[in-house]
């Protein structure tokens, strides 16, 4: 097989370019058009690659590409999953090449999505093709790639709902995680849950001369400045009441085990340009970031925010805030708590209106799975060292909803760095990072059908 | 002269019409050519009304446009000032109808600039062709009307500097303010100043993913609100160090006069629709926004404000950040503490950045002058009532410089409304204030020319 897949290389590479200069953001309905384009464009792909009727399955919002392939109903299924929409690729101008126009350098694929998950997705479909072309597929195998992940897969709980015989498998197999180093390959045990909120303040019926009223009436931006920086103390603890209620404390040998793994805060300091770092009291950076909740505004606007002066008291500031969760908080616990502490907290001169976007649950996935040692004895034969199994601070809510619709546990076996900058401009996923995956995946194939016997 | 006036009512409203068409934003570039084709506009109106020596004088910035009329060097003369740029008209989508298509409704002017100051400004050159052509200007005029007053008036006091001679006269009249009511007449007699900053916050030096660093990092956009929120303590004095040193205490008399102009703060929050109002504790609503300071965000912005939800930590977060200023405070003094602070409370997880946009001087005009006493029979003449003296929250940071550089008092004879929404969408300015205007300057410069002699 390898000997295929260094034949192919080049081929697999420009495939993933092609799709890359689709702009499918899912956040963004003018993008609308691209998102379904790259559904088309996989369901192709999936089809030349040797998968049986694939699909684009239509949902209330972008589609979801399923295909399959049944070698022999009596052996395991694995259920590959993933997502061909992106993020959205502002601020455009500080990418330093057009996020949508890839391009390779130092041995890395620039573009919005080149590693989430676009990257990560497609090294699924190239594994597949080199299993299939090599008479080497060791069970059965169906794809479900969906377009809303970005946006909060808002869908998909319902297509699964709806197709739980089309999608009966053993395990659920997802690349949309990283790994510490490619030298120090680990497996995400652990995805942290989220609540993300939309909140706006009204103040005054009109925007005002901030010199006539200045002084009389609430300005909703200084209130809502107020109000979010209530929701930390000095501590950086959370305020809203009963938020921290549900989280499950890791015991000291959890915690020691984790602070095993190889973490530089100068590098991390340096890397980021941070003059100190700053999050919880009695955590670790490492902690602060997978086994914590946390709150952060991920965007806020109001008032004049164009060119020179204006001096305006507005009607209305926004903002939006998510938070991450983990075991056991829900984010229905969390999203209904921030909304009664927010309206809680409002003075009695602005309005609030407080709108919950999409959420998802924490989970920790089990280490002693046939699946999970499947894929750690891939990842050692390919990288020569045992992964580490590791907690992610990041959130993938449909880990926990497969596990709750279709009984299975999932696998995540991410092949990205964190230094890829996903969600950033200048994101970008390593060739080969992009060709281990493909190397690996067929081994977990492999290892998974034999140790399932 | 009242029957010149009703004979062309009409004309002098549209001609008004045909200046608000020209959208004269100064703060934005994207406008330049219609601001300067404004001042050509003004300059034909002055000439045809009848000045003499019209000039479009050239500064860094916008024109200043100059017009004169000697009538007899041994008389007074007036130099009026007013400007004619306008603020950006923005949100846009807040006006029932376009802000530079003005349309009139229920007897008012609905544009961006009907009062602030197109309408205001104008009246003064009707007024002034309505005595070239009854032969009763029983003084000297001269009209200085400048293009930037809303971005602060950068080229101004050059331009007075270095035209000493040109500007030699007695008094300044202003009409850039407002009055309590139509049937309550008022004349203004302070002006706050003010320090107007823009502040930047740089934490991490990228947008990183809110799952993989949320927690550990810190969030600009938190840590700027945290800042924002810091500098009110809870009786919404401002904390910042030695900013009330300078501030002029009222005596309880003084405090008591100006608590007998009519004000009812039910109405006040009925108008605004706000469920309370909000303040500096110990001091009334007309007090807080005429005798004290402040501190406003008049914008801020970060992050993702798109559509839909991005999970981001964002790299850096702004803020445009406007403080009133009272007597004794000077901008110069307030900007740099301000500057001060807010470096001395930036915590060391970020960078900061602050650069002061423009700032302008606290004034108090007297109300013993001749030229008040004129300005102040003119009105009881046209109103039947004599008008109140007010000390305004707004800033017009050039009648504190026109004192220095000329040594002139500024009479400020405003005809607006505060419900004119100026510096808001549907700002709009009443016929009935604009026609007053016409016919009460005319008397002014009468009685100001009588009782000088």
């Amino acid at each position: 097989m390898n000997q295929y897949i260094s034949d192919n290389k080049d081929r697999f590479v420009n495939e993933l370019l092609d799709m890359l200069r689709i702009p499918s953001v899912s956040a963004d309905p003018k993008f609308k058009q691209d998102v379904l384009r790259t559904a088309e464009f996989l369901a192709q792909k999936l089809t030349e690659a040797g998968a049986d009727k694939v699909e684009i399955c239509e949902t209330a919002g972008y589609p979801i590409v399923y295909g399959e392939k049944i070698v022999d109903p009596s052996l395991p299924t694995v259920l590959v999953y993933g997502h061909y929409d992106v993020q959205p690729a502002d601020p455009y101008e500080l990418w330093n090449s057009p996020p949508f126009e890839p391009v390779i350098k130092d041995g890395k694929i620039y573009a919005r999505g080149a590693c989430d998950d676009k990257g990560q997705m497609y090294m699924h479909v190239k594994a597949f093709e080199v299993m299939m072309r090599n008479n080497a597929l060791p069970c059965n195998v169906k794809f479900m790639i969906e377009g809303e992940e970005e946006v909060g897969s808002a869908n998909l709980a319902t297509f699964v709902k709806n197709n739980r015989e089309k999608l009966k498998g053993d395990v659920i197999l997802i690349s949309d995680t990283g790994m510490l180093a490619n030298d120090v390959p680990s497996i995400t045990t652990g995805l942290r849950g989220m609540s993300y909120m939309e909140v706006e303040v009204t103040g005054p019926n009109r925007d005002l001369h901030s010199g006539l009223y200045g002084g009389a009436v609430a300005n909703p931006i200084n209130v809502l400045c107020q109000m979010i920086a209530s929701m930390h103390d000095e501590n950086y603890h959370i305020t809203i009441p009963g938020f921290y209620d549900n989280v499950q404390e890791l015991s000291q040998e959890e915690r020691a085990e984790m602070a095993r793994a190889p973490f530089s805060l100068d590098a991390y300091k340096k890397a980021l340009d941070l003059g100190d770092v700053q999050g919880e009291a009695g955590y670790s950076t490492m902690e602060r970031t997978s086994i914590r909740p946390t709150l952060d505004v991920n965007g806020i606007w109001g008032g004049y925010i164009g060119e020179g002066a204006k001096t305006v008291i507005p009607s209305k500031a926004f903002a939006k805030i998510s938070m991450r969760l983990v075991p056991n908080q829900t984010s229905e616990e969390i999203t209904e708590k921030f909304t009664k502490h927010f309206e809680s907290i409002a003075p009695a001169s602005v309005k609030v209106v407080v709108k919950p976007h999409h959420g998802g649950e924490p989970v920790v996935t089990p280490t002693d799975s046939v699946a999970y040692q499947a894929a750690a004895k891939a990842y050692e034969e390919t990288f020569g060292v045992k992964p580490i199994p590791v907690r992610s601070g990041g959130s993938i809510p449909i880990v926990a909803m497969f596990k709750s619709e279709l009984g299975l546990d999932s696998v995540l076996m991410g092949f990205g760095l964190d230094s890829d900058a996903i969600h950033s401009p200048n994101e970008h996923f390593g060739l080969f990072n992009f060709m281990k995956g493909i190397e690996t995946i067929p081994l977990f194939f492999k290892h998974y059908a034999e140790m399932s016997r």
